[in-house]
């Protein structure tokens, strides 16, 4: 079994793919040694940039758009889409996944979606595993899609490295009213399909709201595009290697790591601790006639 | 400081209620020594009773009726009303104290507010750990009343052996569209301004909603009472009574005990746990050129 993992391990970092999709769904689907592949594998800082936003915003054909030029520079990209299950957005989501069905005869893409329960904290960790294993592979940089709704949206600026929000012009009522956070955790915004009405409104209003909110290190750029004519593209590439640059990326990163690595030691360190064995353990002690609560949570914690 | 505890503690269960509103104080503000008081309790199986219902649906007015009933009996009463700190709520609340005032004269009810934060999972573990203050009182019914807005509702039902929803006969749209699980949470359901147009037909759908979920061990009776006017009272009490009877509820104390216990002992488990001092350990290991994730994650756990 070990000697398996060291196989698939180094599989996957000299860039076979087959190797990879096996290990993703070993780890996806928590197959037996899953810990233990993650404990083997070589992960490595590769660049990942988020997009989120809104179901119609055309984050699919933006990531498309990137995705055919990052493959013209030379570059191999992963890109990992993940599905939050809402039965309301499967359907535009398979949509979404034909149209890149272009990029799958190619040799430097490879595409995984992922299906998450979307539940409170559902993301994450699950999203997080299978991203470590792409950074063990071969790739200039991970692109993760999701679709923009509640939580997700966070999340996956908890993620990326750089975070890019797609927008239309017709999203004003989105950034008036959005309590998400997900304007304060975008790294740039997009105004996609900017050859609609109103993008030279929305574009005024993002770089104002954008320049209000600038810090000494960064200013949210406001990029226009149209992904679907490939406009624009250049510019946004630009900006996510300006992001990339900035100095706060490793303190980011490290932060992200931290906070990540908390939650796993939480988990690993109260494993054990089903409420069967607990009510077991009480069904006894409250037998005792001078039985308290808190002393019993005392004893058991150790 | 152990001393004073000891003394603090066999005043509030000798009946001293200035000991038992310091005692609350003290576990509420988390003063220093709090965790002992609490160890030091003999916590009684005293019932408690949990009122919850949409505001306005008279679930003051009912707890007044409900205690002028059990004070007649001679019975000690305590009084717990949950102010979930809403901006919303707060002027109704405090009217609602006010009609109440006519039972801070009397030497056998116990009144006492709390404000929660409200927030996710805010409820909780203050009103668990001031409930056990007051379960050590000397009192025959501790009455918990809480404005049913969210989580509240179905946490309130966490924490009493018997729970009242208070309905009003307008309520039907509440009932068809109630997904915060209220409807499957009460032990009892009061139809309260019984004298309303309509109080039939809720109380007809109620007693069918009822039947149709109906348990071996207990049908949900349904009340209707008109609390102002002291109407249906000694019903409402004769269920309650009934459903203390029923034998499932050893087994639900036991379990609402485990989930608290299970919840306090990962608190005490991952105590240490802050994020900083997890980042400071990242910081080192990351330095070191095979550096993984998942078994720093492992060593750090322990």
């Amino acid at each position: 079994m070990q000697a398996d993992f060291a196989e698939l391990t180094s599989k996957l970092a000299s860039g076979d793919t087959r190797a990879l999709a096996r290990a993703i769904t070993l780890v996806e689907n928590e197959q037996p040694g899953f810990a233990r592949l993650l404990e083997s594998l070589d992960v490595k800082n590769t660049p990942v940039i988020g997009f989120t936003g809104a179901p119609g915003a055309g984050k699919s054909s933006l990531v498309n758009a990137v995705v055919d030029h990052l493959e013209r520079e030379g570059k191999k990209i992963a890109v990992l889409m993940i599905d939050p299950s809402s039965p309301f957005n499967r359907g535009a989501f398979l949509g979404d996944r034909l149209r890149m069905a272009g990029h799958f005869l190619s040799q430097n893409v490879f595409m995984r979606s992922m299906a998450t329960r979307g539940s409170m904290g559902g993301l994450a960790p699950k999203v997080f595993e299978v991203a470590d294993v792409l950074k063990a592979a071969p790739y200039d940089y991970i692109l993760i899609e999701t679709v923009g709704i509640g939580q997700s949206e966070t999340e996956i600026a908890a993620l990326a490295d750089t975070t890019v929000l797609v927008l239309t012009p017709e999203a004003g009522d989105d950034i008036q009213t959005s309590k998400s956070g997900v304007m304060e955790i975008a790294d740039i915004y997009v105004v996609n399909k900017a050859d609609r009405e109103g993008a030279d409104t929305m574009y005024r209003n993002l770089a104002e709201l954008s320049h209000r909110h600038a810090t000494t290190n960064w200013e949210i750029p406001v990029i226009k595009t149209v992904a679907t004519q490939d406009k624009g593209i250049d510019l946004l590439l630009d900006a996510i290697a300006a992001h990339m640059k900035t100095n706060h990326l490793p303190a980011r990163r490290l932060r992200l790591l931290a906070a990540k690595a908390g939650m796993m030691i939480r988990a690993l360190k109260t494993r054990n601790l089903d409420d069967a064995r607990i009510e077991e353990a009480l069904k006894a002690a409250t037998d005792e006639p001078d039985f308290n609560l808190y002393r019993f949570v005392k004893t058991f914690a150790g």
